[in-house]
This record gives structure tokens, sequence and C-alpha cells, in this order.
């Protein structure tokens, strides 16, 4: 895995900076900047070590990943301001992330594994870990339930990964940066034409309010 | 802890169909489903794993977990539409779920550790925290907080296997399937009847703007 | 790490009457006090431990933790409404639990990695989770997002410990306890004073609602 380590680099470094995005947006302090920075950036990456068993985590194995985030933090601390739409910068660097992230991802399962599903399913967790817990802790509506495209860009770099793995036709790292292209395509193209995948649209779930409204749900 | 394997494969299912009825009350399309059903099937087990420390965590070494949650997932897309009310659904399933996984989870718990306050914390870990992350995703209230009896349906069910583990007088599939059954009566007779525990009720808390009016907590 | 192990029984069990004092907020019953008390008693520990990958967690190790946080859940239930402001006394509490906990999460993490980086990181990830999980499903504004400082007393604190471990002049316990104390002064200042840090402050974030209306995001 080697020859595409930068890739983990780059994972880390593009979320730890949506990580300070969101505290700028919250007008958290210095720390605060650096604290989001820093669970944002490893919180994918930690999940997947985690669940493949591959303990001590990265970080621990190698704490450069944390000084990475604490400078991306100190950074967006003193330049946020100059951003015109944060949000919409955060998008975009969120994009970068999981294009580099379930590459890293599906890359790491498969080689702990050796199942094709287990690795698109590690790819997709690592990809979309980070963003869900800044967004929770933020308390900001999951990037994950936005009707864009998002998910699905996850799946097509995992899977391409893994098939062009299989097939052993190229170079580790030329299958990791098609694989990383792929995945950031199709959220780019989300992003910016507002693709979308067929969805569920028979009707909305009811609020717990209605719910209780119509005796479907007894109230408190 | 073979005998009653097929409980963790209810717990998985049951609750990766919940993950996909919160996709459709959210209007996700058809990866945001594969991937709800996935994150709510596989988390409590996957949380009981790692604490264990048996890692890689179980659907690692069985990828089959994942293709059942993409399965339901795939199923549920295609005929949550048909149901009249999701969410009553959706708490029903959720009943099965947490017994089947607040056994298996104390089973795992007894066995890594030998310890029946492990088991029990275990087993009722691994029930409520697939719903927790599934709620909290979503940004819906959780259902740890709904007024009547959860969480001490989960502590019966994983309490009455430890006891009937400790006895040793049936075989372990009969100690599993009346610890689930008791479980699951508790809560079903909590969804059905409104079953509540004697809560706490002296006063809600106040909200921050109150604490803030109030001046015990410092305005921003 | 022997002679400061009751500083860990005290970030378990002062962590342990935060979750029960959401869990009072929330009008729970006795077992969803107990279950609001393990979560927010143990996250940060176990979190802690399996970074570090010092599995079975602690508390699978020593049960003993897991019966402090039975009874802590326990007693406020009886006891909290006794209280005439339970946020103010949560805040309290609070700043009493990251003193400890950043203190140990350091020390475990010095311990398991060598690496003073990791040590910190390890420190203030130990003594915020606990809280942000028990804010997070409780559906509250976590206390990271206050504006008062939070993170940086967790840094102090670890950084104060790391510092003196490397120098060595003093027994461990003294290191420890002068750690914590310089933890729980900082928070201690920024909760009675309201001290903040010079917090960025160039405009806050735009809801998704306004981004929208800006064309800055599409609609759904």
């Amino acid at each position: 895995m080697e020859p595409f380590q930068f890739l983990d680099y780059i994972g880390v470094a593009v979320f730890a900076a949506t990580g300070a995005l969101v505290a700028s947006r919250k007008q958290l302090d210095l720390l605060g900047f650096v604290w989001f920075a820093a669970f944002t950036g490893i919180g994918g990456g930690t999940l997947r070590d985690l669940v493949l068993g591959q303990t001590p985590v990265f970080w621990v194995k190698e704490p450069f990943y944390l000084i990475v985030c604490a400078l991306i933090g100190l950074i967006v601390f003193f330049t946020a301001h100059l951003v015109e739409s944060r949000y919409r910068v955060l998008l975009w660097l969120d994009a970068v992330g999981i294009a580099a992230y379930c590459v890293m991802g599906a890359a790491k399962g498969l080689e702990a594994s050796g199942s094709a599903t287990v690795a698109i399913v590690t790819g997709m967790m690592t990809a979309t870990f980070g963003g869900i817990v800044r967004d929770t802790i933020a308390g900001e509506k999951s990037v994950i339930l936005r009707p864009e495209i998002y998910v699905t860009a996850t799946l097509v770099g995992a899977a391409v990964f893994v098939l062009a793995a299989r097939l052993e036709m190229m170079p580790p790292l030329a299958e990791a940066l098609i694989a990383a292209f792929a995945a950031f395509a199709v959220r780019a193209g989300a992003l910016h034409f507002g693709w979308t995948m067929p969805g569920y649209r028979a009707r909305a779930g009811r609020t717990e309010a209605e719910l209780q409204e119509q005796g479907i749900v007894r109230e408190d």
C-alpha cells in the first residue's frame, strides 16, 4: 500500500480542513478549530483500523498525522474569513476527502480480509464516517442526508479500486489514482450539476408530532 | 455459541430494515438505503466485538452479514411505499432486533469475560447502539429517549440469559430463545400497552435559552 | 500508572453523574438513568483503550467500573430533584471529569506510544468524548460548542502531565495531581468568570436555508 500512502495524508488533511471550517461556522476558538480538525481528519481512518483489528490505530503509530491536523486547524483559523462561501468550500474539500478515503479504506480492507465485499464496505465506511462525526457533533444536518449523490460516489471509488486490484493490469498507484478520480468525478458532478439517483419519493416520513396526532404513536 | 448464531442474523437483518426505513423517511436514494441498512445492522455488533477485543469484527470475518444488509436495503427501497405507517413498523422491527441482540451481546460478553456484569452491559450496549447510531445520523429523536420501556427490556433479556447460562439447566439454544422472548415481551408490552417504568418527573430540564434568561448560564 | 488509578474512578464517576443528570432533564426512567450514566462514564476511556489497542477495554477487565456507574445512576435518580440547577451541577461535574480524564488519557497514551503528541491527543480525546456522546444522544447542543474555554483546558492538563512526566522531577502521583488541577483551574475559571479564548468571529456560518436562498447550495 506504500505507493499511494500520500492519499491517506490528502484524505486526513482535507477532512481536517472541513472540520475546521465547521468550527469557523460555529465561531469556536483556536483549540476548537484544532479539535474539530483532528476528530474529522482522523475519524474515518480510525474506524477503519478498529474494525480491521489494526491497532494501535494509524495516528498512534505515526503521530505526524496529528501535526497535519493541528496545522490545518491553525491555518483555517487565520484564513477562513477570506473565503466567500465556507460551506461551498467545505463541500468541495469533502468531495476530495471521500475520493481519497474510499480508496485507502478499500485497499486496507482488501489487504486485511481478502474479501471484495469487506473492502468495498470498509472503503464506503471510511469515506463517510469523518463527515458524519463532524456534522453530528456540530449539530448540523449530516452531509449524507443531502439529496445529491454522495454514498454512491464512495461505492464507485471503492468498487473501481477492488476491480482494478483484482485485474492486476496496472501498477497499484495507477489503480488507486483512477479509482479516486472516478469517485471524485461522480461527487463533483453531483455538486456541480446537482446529479441525483432515482430516489425514494413516495412520501416523506411523518414527524413524531404528526404520528402522535394520528394516534400511531402514543403521546408522552 | 453456534447453536443460536441465527439470532445474530436476525438482529442484523431487522436492524438493517429499521435503518432502511429511516432512509425512506428521509427520501434518500438506493445507496442511501443500503448505507443506512449496513450502519444500523452491524453497528451494535461492531461495538460489541471492539470492546471485547474480538477483532477483526464479525462482518470482516463473515462478509455475508454485509450482503444481508445490502439485500434488506434493496428490498425496503422497493417496498417501503406499501407500508401504511413506516415508523410503527420500524418500532416493532426494532423490538425484535433488541431482543435478538441483547442475548447475542450477553453471550459473547459472558464468553469473553466470564463476568455476569460485563455480559449484561455488553448485551444492553449491543442492543441499544445500532438504534442510537441510526437515529443520531438521521437527526431524529433517539428511540432511547421515548417514554415507554426500552432499556429495561434489554436488561431483562440479558439478565435472563446470564441467569439461565449460570443455572445450566437447559441447552444453550433454549436459554437464548427464552431470554430473547422475555426481552421482546417486555418491549412489545411497552409498545402495545404503553407500559412505562416509574419515571423521574420532578420537572423537565430547562432549555439553554431558559438557563441564560435566568442567569444560570452565561449568554454567548 | 497505579499510583493515580483513582483518577480513572473519579473521571468515570463524575461523567456518569453528568450522564444521569441529562437523563433527569429528559425525564427518563431508572434504567434510562443507569444507561446514560454508563455510556457517559465509560465512553471516553473506551475510545482511549480502543485506539491504543488495549482490548478488551478497561471495564471488561475490571467490571467494578460498571457497578460504580450503575450506583451513580441510582443515586442521581433519587436525588436529582433536590438540586436547584441540574445543568449548572452538570457543567461543574463535567469540569472535574475532564480534568481527571485528560490526565489518565495522556498517561495511557504516553505509556502505549511513547509519543508526546499522541499522549496529548489521547488525553484531549478521552476527556471530551464522553460529554460529546452524552450530549449527542440526548439531542442537546454539545458542550464543546459552548463559547467559554473547554478544549483548551484539556490541552493544558494533558500538556502539563506530559511535560512533568518528561522532566521526571516528581513522583507520578504529584505529576498527575498537578496536571489535573491545572486543567480544572482553567475550566473552572471559564465557568465562573466566563473566560474565553480569542475566538473566530468574522461571521457565523450561514444556515442551509440561507445558502439555498443565495443559490450557493442547490435546493432539494
